[in-house]
């Protein structure tokens, strides 16, 4: 039986964490159905935007500690591979990821959202990295908290271990919207779709654009690369016939190239 | 005739993009405009501030589309060539430069605001980097949106094209006040005082610093280095009269050097 | 006569700076001395935070400018090097290090806040990086404060030289709190034991990968490096203990390993 359910409506894929029992956990076996997931959506190259919410009482708790409790070193290892590369998938996909949060999202759960691209929550969540409670900081969230938040805040996450509202998590960078629970599915529905009516094509460039120059530490050098690449995308078929429609005062009409 | 319009007041100078029925795009005749302009200023040393204001309906709507649309690549090429250029003069000139933002800075727009030193925007104005609407992703604005604002912030303004608020992008950082916009004229002048009572030479030494120590990843790498241009800097006429006045308790005389 | 003053409460230690004469001006004597005690702090591994306060009139004003004023360029440069030094040390130390902010913290005053893990304040307090109304820009606190504060924040308090308050600093990520000042004593003891419950090693490693990977530009790079970490880490003493005591619904017992 699978830990995730998945459906599509339009240009916009939602996948959904349906493991109550374990919280949402992390576990080896969700991360490798997520994976594979995104893997299809990526290759299908049917929807402009994946939404990652879950149902039960939290969005995810993170790593199952059962996983690391007692097991060989080689299969801790292995978890945290598969994890990275999970996170890596949510980079590289064409597709921009937007994480749903209800309630809450610890530990791996927050790294999830830190990785998105974007991220919405209730106004009754919250978020955490506790690695500290259980003797085991939680270096790996840190990448991507410490990448979303600034330094002191996620330093604050960090050390306390202690949970974060979700309007700090708006405020410091962690999340995008805030939103109320009873409007939490009518809004990220919103959301996608400001996302979604877009090219894939320029979304899947704009994507990788962002990341890579965001890698780059000197600002002229990462605009040059930018300038690079907008010069280039300027000539792709979409490009053309958007500024062509914008000229003309019409609606463009995306060829996804 | 000109596109752009100057004047200086005691150390302030401000230059008002004066394009009213292109809505202040960045043409590229505008940008060699303010290229030869911000040259002039850097040349001269006469003023330590330089305000970028605009007149009309907006402040600016980023490049000029019909500058794009069906040209040649090499000519958009170099369009975007002399863009960059015009954000390293920004950085490069001993001057501050503080972007005075009313209605509405969108994509290059946005880009020449994010690339300020400084920002102000009166209450109404709206922020956008909308190319994803014309099938072309703000590429190049993403470079300063991302070092301005948290990742979260700028990858929504990019991925959705939507407006944000004045509120909002100051929040995120984009910009450093807001304030009512019959008052954005005389709010604009205290805060460019506020900087342009300092000496030019302590201006000039500490924005290429500040810069430069960014664009260095390691913390202590970047303290070595400011270490010792604090303690060169230190030996300046400037500093000398500066921490001498201070001990004497009266006003420093400065002789911008 | 010492220039601070020291007392450990449980696994909490607090040094107080103790020179209100000189606005507890970090002097070469007072870097010393702060240096001294951190490093007895990290060899004696007794404690899990350090609270860094100030008794008097102000938190710190910074350098005594009678250091630099006339003093031989060696000079100023060793004053220099023994204050990077410090603020190494408060980086490489095992323990947490919470600055408690009274009133005003200004230049190093400021850069000491934000080379600290964590930060409290007053809501009467105020921060500012001053050295362009003295004729030499505060290019050493700029590192800090620049990778503290987003961009355009830290270039205005940077630029103007003028205070910004504690709920600007702390929404602009220069500190985590912001308590009437009649609470600070309470919320600040509040604050560090939300960080001393947890196990020394466990703080100490989280430290040390929280700013190591921070250091790696790379996003994945970063992860790599964490991923290894968290698995090395994961076979410890107080990991194993930690989760299994979560699994068994215990509270842990650490050992500090």
């Amino acid at each position: 039986m699978s830990l995730i359910k998945y459906e599509e409506n339009g240009k916009i894929g939602t996948i959904t964490l349906d493991n109550d029992k374990q919280r949402n956990a992390l576990s080896l076996e969700l991360i490798r159905e997520l994976d594979a997931k995104l893997t299809e959506i990526a290759n299908e190259r049917k929807i402009n935007v994946v939404i990652i919410q879950a149902e039960g009482k939290v969005f995810s708790s993170g790593h199952n500690l059962r996983e690391i409790d007692g097991a060989p070193v080689e299969d801790v290892a292995n978890l945290f591979e598969e994890c990275q590369a999970l996170m890596e998938k949510i980079r590289n996909i064409p597709q921009v990821v937007i994480s749903k949060v209800h309630a809450i999202a610890t530990a791996a759960g927050a790294q999830l959202v830190a990785a998105s691209d974007l991220a919405i929550a209730s106004d009754n969540s919250l978020f955490a990295t506790p690695g500290t409670l259980i003797g085991l900081f939680c270096h790996t969230p840190a990448v991507f908290v410490s990448r979303n938040l600034d330094r002191k805040k996620a330093a604050e996450l960090l050390f306390t271990g202690d949970f974060i509202t979700a309007e700090e998590a708006k405020i410091h960078g962690l999340i995008n919207r805030v939103v109320p629970l009873e409007k939490l599915d009518e809004e990220t529905e919103k959301f996608a779709n400001s996302v979604a009516r877009h090219s894939l094509a320029v979304l899947e460039a704009g994507k990788k654009q962002l990341y890579t120059q965001l890698q780059i530490t000197n600002d002229f050098d990462a605009l040059t690369y930018s300038s690079d690449v907008m010069v280039k995308n300027s000539q792709k078929p979409d490009a053309v016939e958007g500024i062509r429609a914008f000229l003309e005062k019409r609606p463009a009409e995306w060829s996804d190239r």
